[in-house]
């Protein structure tokens, strides 16, 4: 039987729930004229931006797929290109909806919150479905138009697909994330701190900067981000199927090894949708009422995603050792969440120490929070690392990948309740923008302060399936080089020379680790660089205009908005080039220099260094956020007071860490992975220049 | 013929020029009976301190000492007990110096700048000589006890010295560290920010405390950071023997191999001892004048100890590989310092953007500091890589380790650059203290400003020689426990069951790895959280003093200097333990746990993360320390401005990174090799309770 079609189904079901949203969605009303007119303008820009970087994007696809046609073939090329226009198609339809959602979600708050949260939901909705559903139709695609080519050449061809996805999540990671933070900070700066304005205050020229970088940055980068990571996970389970069908281990041949992931991936999007529909809240805008719903929506499709994944593996595989990888990935994923959300929220004393901290002054916050974010780095490592051995002992590398799937599998709904978050941000903006009663903003701002607690689990996630799926990357790289002979049941073997360069103890090695370690430091300076460039060329701008717009500080003239949107955007995508590149080529020397085999430490080193860079950042900035937030519902003295400063200073140091560099790190640990594992076929007889 | 007498004489030459160096110094006035008050009473709470901390490290000594007795006998329980002394030894020996140099060194400066420049630095150079003279000497009496035992046995019984130096390290680093920065932080809070007085007012309750943690943090806290990198860095290099002499490859036989290294320690210490007597200056109080005086030393010692490594090599070895080995870490030890003062010197353009970006507020200093901080990692790395690759190519394993030698070789020297700053330091304060004209002043300022740029070289150096050290430990580990078999010509090889779990494709190993780089983080959380709590206790002490002693404000009457001493000892001693038993249990639960093989996997994500760790921190919070001087220096408004207050925010939160964490790093990842050195013959035969 053609399994696969039961993939497409499942996608097309995604597809169909995202559709149906997004009517749902366009079906609100848009509110007053000045809320249309806002919302106009975010769109504009976003558009712009996605505009332009899509055009650079083209450039990049265009040459790298002329590259790897002439160096592995036009097939290779051909699903390169393919990924790239999966990704971007998803990310472009997610981005879209979020940008059409903001005044509908504000108006639908001024009738209720439920209604609030079901419109932003829903918007945060279509960004989940499509990235699962494009994704596995993608996938579907490939195999229908590939695996008849035999399972040698199929699986030299699909990891292009993935690269084709990890170029574009690398380009909309950076350049999002510099974007959205240098429009952040700068509007703080003149607006906040220097003028004394509220926060999108509409005199602020920045302020439409802002509400775009969150679109650009937070939902299309976002979601490029976790496209990548879902394609890849299924991909490198389906590099590995010889290490499920040799001696007909866990499969009884290949095809069923490409059919598993598939279905286990379909049942998360069924369970996904299911998981949605469940979503729902009543009338009381308090944080745990809202937290409730959503948490039941994810909480209920990741038990169904687990059945579903059960019945798979007792259907096709030839024994249950699969799926205890499928649910170590899904257990650890969902406790990855939950730890971020106890080291970010301000509900749990690591925060409160934090705002605790400020009432010593900005230099305690900082210490402060940056202990915190390290000291957060302990549940994740332990849990990938369980989750690590329990999938490799029950299923090998193969388990490995597999477990990365069933971290994702529910990935339609917990990149909506994502997602949904810069929508509820920008709608609480426009609020304040078009003045409207207090209680509205109170609602919008129930509705934001949730999305902050769902981003932040969110983010974990991201963090934790990036690992894992690079790891999964890892281990198939290094079966395409034929660096390890694998056994029937599992086992791996060396031959004598191999094992010598293989292990730990080789000079090459050690160096290929050493550097690979190094590298997400590098990455994480460059980008915390180029938000800092950007955050003082729009503090200028600001600051022109309000220098030299007559009228604008009475409210009497408007600012011009577009400039700063502009300068962002010009800035991200220069500043994404040189940090986008790095991790593009560095793999690709380090192999060719220190050989095939260095190339393992290196990427090892990376994922390591990379995943604790990317907690550390991530709950240290959340953290350092959410302290501020704390002492602003009036610890330690509330607003105007000496702590309130203080938490700020971390509250600004932090943003660029936990929305730029941190996330940025997820693509740049899977994408070197990805890289090495599309040139396998051209490394595998590469020893390298060095001689020991 | 029997060399290692000439070790024993180079050594007793070392403590020679040491004694020659105290004589010298305690010929010279105290000063005025204020100056004396003031430095005996930074000497009572150094040596109050001191005491305390040897108590508990007796008890720690002591209990080890027995399970190590037990469980791999008596010799290498002595020799643990044996290095544990030693190091107290030098530790003692160099602050006892230390806290009776900085009145005389004040007074010297009344005299003239080069009379201030010489008391200080002799003062220094008992420590660096201390540090390398009883090092030597007490390798040369374990040799002489233990090696007619055999070469089996002795290089059982030698790494102990180094874990008995390990121990005191650990606890001197971290106990010092959090002692130090908590004082500094504590009295500058509340007198610099909070209550408007300057740096070093006597009213200042902590300022003692302040100056005496100059003294047990950086003086011997850094003695004996260094005094474990230079004899375990020997000792590895002896326990790999075999590596150079079997075959006849690098050295006739084991005796020869272990001459080898200590010849070349001994080279070093003449050269460092002539390096010395070239630092001396003219009357200009010019920074560069100084430097210049310094680094005349610090080259020509180097350029010396080349020289004496290549006559030893010559002579000593089968052919010239070792001696490229020893260059390599030299040249690697030498640029890794040059790159650390490039980052963090206010002369270049890293400091000076984090003192432009303190122009758009705190958060900026701090986002810029820290991708300053992590961009530095970059010169180590390569380095590191390079010289490991360098060294491992002519002279396998045991080049790795002697390799470690050359960098430290001149430590001599290096390490009285480093421990005259804090010196300086002090009588800078005790010339504030007592109201001394400000040409005084302005001549401690230069010495104490020279001191921060050599502190600065001196941290890159410590962090260098560690990752190094550590490396060759834990090479050393994995040929004492037999998981890899040694061929003539410094080849490798494992066996085919040992290849499989060797490889970074192997679950425990990977999971051990990622253990590995995770303890660090958390190392480095714990020890920020606990300057953070010792901080705050001091401000509550100082702000008590101001509330209850009356006249104190009005300067009438005298603070409670001891009750600050007090708060910080306790708090130190009882913070420190948490860090110091995790760096001593993790290592022994994860060999235990996921067995000798995940273990080198262990020890090499600890020590590539610790490394990555340490430079990051040590970097940012240098650069944040000179960043916030630039900018007093009348640059971007200088005192007073908005610019500086955010610079001293970084400062702030920089100096727990640099001064606490950073350098606790640098023992963490050495002790933890050298216990798995030490526990090698019982885990030689433990593959772990996984069965991968």
């Amino acid at each position: 039987m053609e399994y696969m079609y039961i993939a497409v189904i499942a996608g097309v079901l995604g597809l169909a729930f995202a559709l149906f949203s997004v009517f749902y969605v366009l079906r609100q009303g848009e509110g007053s004229e000045r809320m249309r007119e806002i919302s106009a303008a975010v769109k504009e820009g976003a558009l712009a931006f996605l505009h332009r970087e899509y055009q650079i994007l083209a450039i990049f696809v265009v040459v790298v797929a002329i590259i790897l046609g002439f160096v592995l073939g036009w097939w290779v090329a051909l699903a390169f290109v393919f990924g790239a226009l999966c990704s971007m198609g998803a990310g472009y339809a997610g981005m879209n909806m979020a940008i059409r959602s903001n005044a509908r979600t504000a108006a639908a708050a001024e009738k209720s919150l439920n209604q609030g949260l079901r419109v932003s939901f829903r918007s945060g909705a279509v960004m989940g479905m499509c990235v699962v559903g494009i994704g596995i139709i993608g996938l579907s695609i490939l195999y229908f138009a590939f695996h008849k080519f035999g399972a040698e050449e199929f699986i030299k061809i699909i990891p292009a697909y993935g690269f084709g996805a990890s170029g574009v999540a690398l380009f909309s990671r950076v350049g999002g994330g510099i974007f959205t933070k240098g429009a952040d900070a700068g509007a703080d700066l003149v607006g906040k701190v220097e003028a004394g304005i509220p926060e999108d205050d509409p005199r602020n020229a920045a302020v439409i900067a802002d509400f775009v970088g969150d679109n650009v940055g937070d939902v299309a980068g976002m979601g490029a981000d976790l496209f990548e990571s879902y394609v890849e996970s299924i991909i490198a389970t389906m590099a590995l199927c010889t290490v499920a069908s040799l001696g007909g281990w866990l499969a009884k041949d290949n095809l069923t090894a490409w059919y598993l992931p598939m279905m286990i991936a379909a049942g998360g999007i069924i369970a996904s949708i299911i998981g949605a529909l469940l979503v729902r809240v009543g009338e009381k805008p308090e944080m745990g009422a809202l937290l409730t719903a959503l948490r039941r929506g994810t909480f209920s499709a990741s038990i169904l995603a687990a059945i579903f994944a059960f019945l798979a593996v007792y259907f096709l595989a030839e024994n249950l050792n699969p799926f205890w990888a499928v649910l170590a990935g899904l257990i650890a994923g969902v406790l990855i969440g939950e730890s971020t959300n106890y080291f970010t929220s301000y509900a749990y004393s690591p925060t409160k120490a934090v705002s605790f901290a400020s009432t010593t002054g900005a230099g305690a916050t900082i210490i402060r929070g940056f202990a915190n974010g390290l000291l957060s780095i302990l549940p994740p490592f332990i849990f990938v690392a369980i989750a690590l051995m329990v999938a490799f002992h029950f299923a090998s590398f193969y388990g490995v990948a597999i477990a990365g799937i069933g971290m994702l599998s529910t990935l339609g709904i917990t990149l909506a309740t994502d997602a949904y978050g810069p929508v509820a941000d920008n709608s609480g903006g426009i609020v304040e923008m078009c003045h409207l009663p207090p209680e509205i903003r109170e609602r919008t701002d129930a509705l934001d302060s949730l999305g902050n607690t769902t981003a932040a689990t969110g983010k974990g996630f991201a963090i934790g399936s990036a690992a894992l799926t690079a790891l999964a990357l890892m281990l198939s790289y290094a079966v395409a080089v034929e660096i390890v002979q694998i056994e029937p049941g599992g086992g791996i073997r060396f031959s004598t020379e191999v094992a010598q360069k293989m292990s730990l103890l080789n000079a090459p090695m050690i160096a290929g680790l050493l550097i690979g370690v190094m590298l997400p430091g590098i990455f994480c300076s460059l980008t915390l660089t180029s938000v800092g460039k950007t955050t003082s060329l729009i503090v200028d701008e600001v600051r022109r205009q309000f220098r030299e717009i007559k009228g604008l500080w009475e409210g009497t003239a408007r600012p011009e908005y577009g400039r700063c949107v502009d300068i962002c955007t010009k800035t991200a995508l220069k500043e994404m080039l040189i940090p986008a590149l790095m991790a593009i080529v560095v793999p690709i020397i380090v192999g060719f220099v220190l050989g095939k085999y260095a190339l393992v430490g290196f990427l090892m080193g990376a994922i390591a260094s990379g995943f604790l860079l990317a907690i550390t950042m991530a709950n240290a900035g959340g953290s350092w956020d959410n302290a501020k937030k704390w002492i602003e519902r009036g610890n330690y003295g509330g607003k105007g007071s000496d702590a309130h400063k203080a938490g700020v200073v971390g509250d600004t140091a932090g943003d660029p860490m936990k929305d730029t560099s941190g996330p940025s790190l997820n693509i740049m640990i899977k994408l070197m992975s990805v890289i090495s594992l599309v040139l396998a076929p051209v490394m595998v007889s590469w020893g390298g220049y060095t001689t020991w």
